[in-house]
C-alpha cells in the first residue's frame, strides 16, 4: 500500500527523468494518480510501463508546446504537439472553460495528442467554475462496428460532469462498449469465459472467448448485438470519434496510433495522432446557478430513492462508486498489483528513480 | 398507398381545425409525414389520434407563444408555451442555429414542450447551415435504471447529423434503450416473446414477456442488464433527461407527462411540460468546411467498405436505412396499417377534414 504523496513523487520523478518539465510531471502524476484513488486502475500507473516504451522510441514528444492553431469567441482547435495526452488535454479543458466564460459555452478539438487517462478528470474539471464538463476521446482500434469484422473504432469514452448543491456532483465517464478491455485480459489470464455480448470471432460470430481479440477478433459496440442495439453503441462510438477525430484533425477509426510500442502506427495517418474533444457550459447561460444546482439536488435524490431491485441496496448515482472509492483509498492507500509494481520498479530504475 | 401530397393536405386541414395557425399546421404535418417517409412509421400518423384525445382534454395549447426566457450570445431557454413538440423544438433549433452563426456554436433548452416527432429532424435543420445537429429530448418514464424497478427515464433518444461532400451525411436517431416501445407493443400483439435483454419484470428480474409492462415492469436502458453495460446506457439517458429536463426548467426524470390522454400528469410537477436539447456547431469555427467534408466523406468510406461478418452485405453508415427508405417511400407513397388509417379516419371525422 503506497501513500498518494510517495507515489506522487516518484511518478514526477519519473516524468522529469523522461524531459518534461516540472508543471508537465505534476500533471501526468496528477491524472494518473486520479485513477488510482477513483479506482479506474486499468487507467492509472499501469500505462506507465507502455509510457516509457513509447517516449523511448521516440513516439511521445516531452517537450511540447501546446498551439492553439484554429478559434473563434467559442470555439477552438488545440495542436497537442504529440505530448503525453494529459498535457494537450488538460490546457485544451482549459481554453473551453475560459471561452464559456466569455460565450457562455467553450468547445474544444484537440489533435496530435496521446493516451490521456481517464475522461472524467477533464469533465470535472468544469465542475469548480460552475459548469457542465464534458469531455470524450478516440482510441486505438478495437471495436467492430455492427455487421463488421474489422476493429474500426476504440472504445471511445464518454464523460460528462455536473454539479449539484448539497447532493454530490454527477458524474458520468464510461467506454462506449459492454466492457473495458482490462477486464478481457484479466478474464483470459484466469483461463475464464466471458459472458456472451462481449466480443466476437474473426467471422464475426459471438463469443465467449476472451482469447479471440488475439485471433482476429473484436469487442462489441454498447449493447452487444444488432437484436439488442449495438447499432446504438455504434452510433455513440461514431459521434465520439467524429467529435474527437474528424474535426480536431487527428486520426479517426482505425488510423488512431496504438498506446503500446509495440504496435505500430498504420502506414496511412489521416491525420495527427489521437484526437479528444472538450465542452465546458456555464450554467448560468441557461438559469441562475443556485437554481439550477437545487434541481440537480432534486434529480439525484429522485433516483437515489428510487425502489430498487431485489438484492440491490440502492440505484447508483453516476460518480458514486468513483468517489466513494477515492474518499476510501485516500485514507487507506494506493495498492498496486505485483506485476504493475515491478512494471514501475523497472521503468524506475532504468530512469535512475528510487522506487520500493 | 398515400401520396406525401394527399397527407400533407389531409394532417394540415387536421391541425388546422384543432385551432393551429398555418405555419404551425405545416410544420407538424412536415415533420410527422417525415417520420413515415424515413420508415418510422412509430413517431408518424400513428400519433395523431393521442394529439387529438390530448388537445380535446386542453392538455395541448394550439395558440402558443414560443418565447426565450434567458439567453447569452450562445446560448437561450425557450418556453413552447405547451404547444405541439414541434412548434418549440424547430424554433429552437433555429434560435442554436442563429446563435451558432455569431458564436461558432449555439444550445438551446427547451421547456414547456410537448412529444415533438423524429429528433433526427431537428438535428437535421443544421445540415444546410454547414453546421453539425444535436437534438436529445426527455420522455415520459418507461425504463428503469440499472438496479431500480421503478420507472425513472424515457427512451430518451440522441440525434447528431454531420454534413459530408460527395458522401451522404451521417444522420444517427437513436433511443437509449436496447429496442423501440413499439416492437415491444407488437411482440405483444403477436403473442410472441421478447429476447432477454429488452425488459424486466415488477421485481426486476429479466423477462422476455412484452406484457409485464403492464405489470409494473420496465424497458432496461441499452445494455440490458450491469454485465452488458446497462448502466453506461443509464448513463446515457440521464445526460440527456439533465440537459432536456433539469437545466430547460421543465419536468424530468419521472416527472415528465405522458404522451396519452389515458394517462394523467403526476401530481408532482417539477418543471413544466417536456424538455428538449438542441446543439448546432459552425463547422469552420473548427476547420474550413471544404477540409472538414473531405474528411467525412474519408470517415464514411473507411467504415462502408470494412469487412462485413458472415450473412451481412455491408457496414451501415447511420442515416443509410432512413434516407434510403425516404427515396424509396417519397417515390411509392406512404402506407398506412389500418388500425393507424382507421384512427385517422376516426380524428378526421371528428374535425370536418375528408379522408379516404
Amino acid at each position: 500500500m503506497y501513500s498518494t504523496s510517495y507515489l506522487t513523487g516518484v511518478l514526477n520523478a519519473i516524468f522529469s527523468r523522461m524531459g518534461c518539465c516540472k508543471d508537465d510531471a505534476a500533471t501526468i502524476t496528477e491524472i494518473l494518480l486520479k485513477a488510482e484513488l477513483r479506482n479506474i486502475p486499468s487507467h492509472g500507473v499501469l500505462r506507465i510501463k507502455d509510457y516509457y516504451l513509447l517516449w523511448e522510441e521516440g513516439r511521445i514528444n516531452t517537450s511540447p508546446v501546446i498551439r492553439i492553431v484554429h478559434e473563434t469567441p467559442g470555439t477552438a482547435v488545440v495542436d497537442a504537439d504529440n505530448a503525453f495526452g494529459m498535457i494537450g488535454a488538460k490546457r485544451s479543458m482549459q481554453i473551453a472553460i475560459e471561452k464559456a466564460g466569455h460565450t457562455g459555452t467553450g468547445w474544444v478539438a484537440t489533435r496530435n495528442s496521446n493516451h490521456f487517462g481517464i475522461a472524467g478528470y477533464y469533465a470535472m474539471m468544469a465542475l469548480k467554475h460552475d459548469m457542465i464538463g464534458f469531455c470524450v476521446t478516440n482510441a486505438n482500434p478495437s471495436v467492430a462496428p455492427t455487421f463488421s469484422i474489422e476493429r474500426l473504432l476504440g472504445t471511445n469514452p464518454v464523460a460528462f460532469a455536473v454539479p449539484a448543491h448539497k447532493e454530490h456532483d454527477f458524474v458520468a465517464d464510461f467506454a462506449t462498449t459492454p466492457i473495458a478491455r482490462g477486464k478481457i485480459a484479466l478474464a483470459e489470464k484466469k483461463g475464464e469465459k466471458l459472458p456472451v455480448g462481449f466480443v466476437q470471432d474473426e467471422k464475426g460470430f459471438s463469443s465467449d472467448d476472451p482469447t479471440v481479440l488475439k485471433r482476429g477478433g473484436a469487442i462489441l459496440p454498447l449493447g452487444g448485438d444488432r437484436v439488442h442495439g449495438s447499432h446504438k453503441g455504434y452510433c455513440m462510438s461514431s459521434i465520439v470519434d467524429i467529435l474527437s477525430g474528424v474535426i480536431s484533425g487527428a486520426n479517426f477509426g482505425p488510423f488512431v496510433p496504438p498506446v503500446v510500442s509495440y504496435l505500430p502506427r498504420k502506414d496511412k495517418q489521416v491525420g495527427k495522432g489521437t484526437g479528444h474533444f472538450f465542452g465546458a457550459m456555464r450554467i448560468d447561460a441557461f438559469m441562475p446557478s443556485a437554481e439550477f444546482r437545487e434541481r440537480m439536488d432534486e434529480w439525484i435524490r429522485t433516483f437515489r430513492k428510487g425502489n430498487a431491485s431485489e438484492g440491490q441496496e440502492k440505484i447508483i448515482i453516476p460518480g458514486d462508486p468513483e468517489r466513494e472509492a477515492e474518499e476510501r483509498i485516500s485514507r487507506e492507500g494506493i495498492n498496486l498489483v505485483k506485476a504493475v509494481r515491478d512494471d514501475l520498479k523497472t521503468v524506475a530504475g532504468k530512469l535512475g528513480v528510487d522506487f520500493e
